[in-house]
């Protein structure tokens, strides 16, 4: 089977991006779909980069103060009522147990779609003096969100995802908290997804229902489409106030805390793909590939190829390679077309020429670069050229966002910029009605503010612009 | 504050068990109750234990060829009654989701109790030919189980867990699954928990629903009742043929696959605690404990004790052990108290006349005795005493449980040994109405098999016995 052959079972990515994404999601079994209707199931490759995510970010967590809990799955409906926003946004998604047991409950319960509210709860009963503060709370688990459209990994009615959750004294605490770990994404989703990301505060109608202002991280895809793959939430005090988050201050007075929620998701496997795929499928960056290096044997029946594989295979193995020696009976250019598919970032070949001459041949994925080294100190050449891939993967990353970038003055630039897919800065005056105009005539939304940055007018109504916004198509 | 003040506010572990057992996991903040009848909330210092636990199977389970994933929350309800017996263990104790996205389902979905039938369903479509076999897939979840009376850890409606799913060609190889897992759940008991376990197959009516064998492992809480800490099923071909889980083998004609499932919960941080803790409250493990050291000072204002308390550390943290400094404004005493609660395993007292000595006094959790160890070196100390108190803790726990072990001939033998807190091995003809009088009269289940044991008599009827029996009243 040639490798055009094989390539074929993936749809054109210029041709049909979403097909594209699809056919890789399945193809490299990343995921498949589960039997309830917009449910995933995230099968063992996918689930490994889940896992070496996790690892990151929980290292980075515990790094910056934070600790581990769990809350439960299910809260009482009544929950969601007591901040009205939060029911607003949240109540028509939700999925509710009204029996359990056998019998009809009481009051209906709902699956979390976030955990403001029961954390809430809890915080009101485990905070009494403000020696108690600041509380920093982190869970990993599932959430569900009742969708119309979903899609593997983008949107699905039960995602993975963590949040973190926070209760402090003061207002410059809360906001420093909320500002430190979208800092903690922006550095994650940088130095180990080698996704750059834009960060920046969100308005009024894109915001986390119940928060007093909502930080973003966005992401561009392949396609010029915006991703929102990370958000950090500055609570104020909306929640202490409905969940009674009190306690007594040095001062002998009761004080409501000021909180903080912040999370990301299993949609950074979405942004992964999209951010770095290419026409032969997945592009892993080293530090979240399940495989790191594949080794592949040429002419395995030749004398002392096998040998000399599982020797490259245990030194790299020494060196907390992840590495795979694929010694199937499918042809070596089978072989070269499916690891290539799942994102590999290095491939080395071992075949009896090379044995003779001392060298192994490595093909890197991100570049299609294939060239010869040296078979002595060969996994100190794959440490180094995984290090290269990590960094220069984040290189091209940036140079081809920071080449879709656009400005315009009015919504005919807007939608000639998003049109072609890019992200676009434009004035905006901070009025509803001129963010609903955008939408309705270009498909886009405002992803983030343009921190420092100014302009004059409003690119919809012509007024005063109070803001810089980046506007984008999105996921 | 004194000791003796501090230890009153846990029940008298000999006078009220279940009340020392609530009041520990509150009072050390391991969990609490979560607003929803029958939850929990798992804090951080309980979570951190979980952590452990996790990371230390998780190693195990990767060792022995398996893979994590991740399977959807929600079943349909049908899926449930494709296994007969299934359906049958199942469903009294399921949650079900009627409503979702503001919309009655067309069909009720229910949550979790154990993945089998989804996982089942997955296999079926993942499962081709030969080649694909075996398949050794793990999840780490949430699951849930409405239960009528629920103890923290022990049985509440929502709790954590990981199961094992395996899918085989031969019966042999299952088998050898089943078999392989229970061995690792043994080892991990054993060398990491320090709780000693008898492990054994199950008896049809203990035998979990749908499996052709259950086996559990079973481990004495100090008011000798018995905890199932870990079960592995063996299920044969009954989910496969209920779900279609087939393959296409080397001679041509399709076969179904042999299947098993293995499992073990939170429920063992509730093993953790009734197997090792005294009147003081927890005594935990090395191995998983949160913390395995804490450094109090004595007279800190003192000058030079701060500062040699966080040299220690310094040196401490060096060498990963994981260890904290208690710098409030508490006496000693309060701490001393504080930390034993909390089962910490060594206690570092410095003071003045420490230092001047060049010694430090350091208490072990589990032996309850203080001993004087040079300074110098102090890093090395705490690793040898850690590595000691791992062991001495199982070794401790097997003999506590040797010596009540006891042999019955009769049903009058079999409740005076429970009744005393034994576990009691017993002759049994294999017939349920034996093994249900048993219960009727004593409250003991049949837990395990004495496995390679034999007896003349069945205990209840006089009959020829098939089996010898470990019966105890359990949780």
């Amino acid at each position: 089977m040639g490798k055009e052959n094989f390539v074929e079972q993936i749809a054109d990515i210029e041709a049909d991006f979403p097909r594209w994404y699809t056919d890789v999601v399945l193809k490299t079994e990343l995921v498949d779909y589960g039997p309830v209707k917009g449910t995933m199931v995230i099968r063992p490759y996918g689930y490994a980069v889940w896992e070496n995510i996790q690892a990151e970010l929980d290292s980075r967590f515990k790094a910056t103060g934070h600790k581990n809990a769990y809350f439960p799955l299910l809260i009482p409906m009544s929950y969601f009522t007591k901040e009205a926003e939060h029911v607003e946004g949240f109540a028509p998604e939700v999925a509710v147990v009204t029996r359990a047991g056998g019998e009809e409950l009481a009051e209906p319960l709902a699956i979390r779609p976030t955990s403001e509210t029961i954390i809430g709860t809890m915080y009101s009963r485990w905070l009494q003096s403000w020696r108690d503060l600041p509380i920093k709370i982190n869970q990993w688990c599932n959430v569900m969100r009742w969708e119309k459209t979903t899609r593997p990994f983008l949107r699905t009615s039960e995602f993975l995802w963590q949040e973190g959750h926070t209760a402090h004294a003061t207002e410059e605490e809360a906001m420093a908290e909320t500002m430190q770990m979208l800092g903690v994404y922006k550095e994650f989703a940088e130095n180990v997804l080698a996704i750059p990301v834009i960060c920046g505060r969100k308005t009024e109608k894109e915001k986390f229902a119940g928060a007093v202002a909502t930080f973003g991280m966005e992401a561009m895809m392949k396609d010029g489409k915006s991703l929102q793959a990370g958000t950090s939430h500055y609570l104020g005090q909306n929640f202490s106030k409905s969940f009674e988050i009190r306690y007594l201050d040095k001062d002998g007075s009761q004080k409501y805390a000021y909180t903080s929620s912040w999370g990301v998701s299993t949609r950074l496997i979405g942004a992964l793909i999209m951010a770095h795929g290419d026409s032969r499928g997945l592009v892993l960056p080293p530090k979240v590939a399940p495989v790191q290096a594949v080794i592949i044997p040429i002419a395995a029946k030749k004398g002392g190829v096998v040998e000399k594989c599982l020797e490259v295979k245990a030194e790299l193995e020494k060196m907390s390679v992840r590495v795979e020696f694929d010694s199937s009976d499918a042809s070596p250019g089978w072989k070269f077309n499916e690891w290539e598919m799942k994102g590999v970032p290095v491939r080395i070949e071992i075949g009896p020429r090379d044995i003779e001459n001392g060298k192994a041949a490595i093909f890197r994925r991100d570049t299609l670069v294939k060239e010869e080294y040296p078979l002595g100190g060969i996994g100190e050449t794959v440490l180094s050229l995984l290090s290269a891939i990590q960094k220069d993967m984040l290189e091209a990353a940036r140079k081809r966002r920071d080449g879709r970038i656009v400005c315009a003055d009015d919504l005919d630039g807007i939608n000639d910029g998003v049109e072609k897919g890019n992200f676009v800065k434009a004035g905006w005056c901070g009025c509803r009605e001129c963010e609903d105009k955008v939408k309705a005539v270009t498909a886009a939304t405002a992803r983030v503010f343009a921190e420092g940055e100014t302009a004059e007018k409003c690119a919809v109504c012509g007024k005063k612009a109070e803001h810089v916004v980046i506007f984008a198509r999105a996921y």
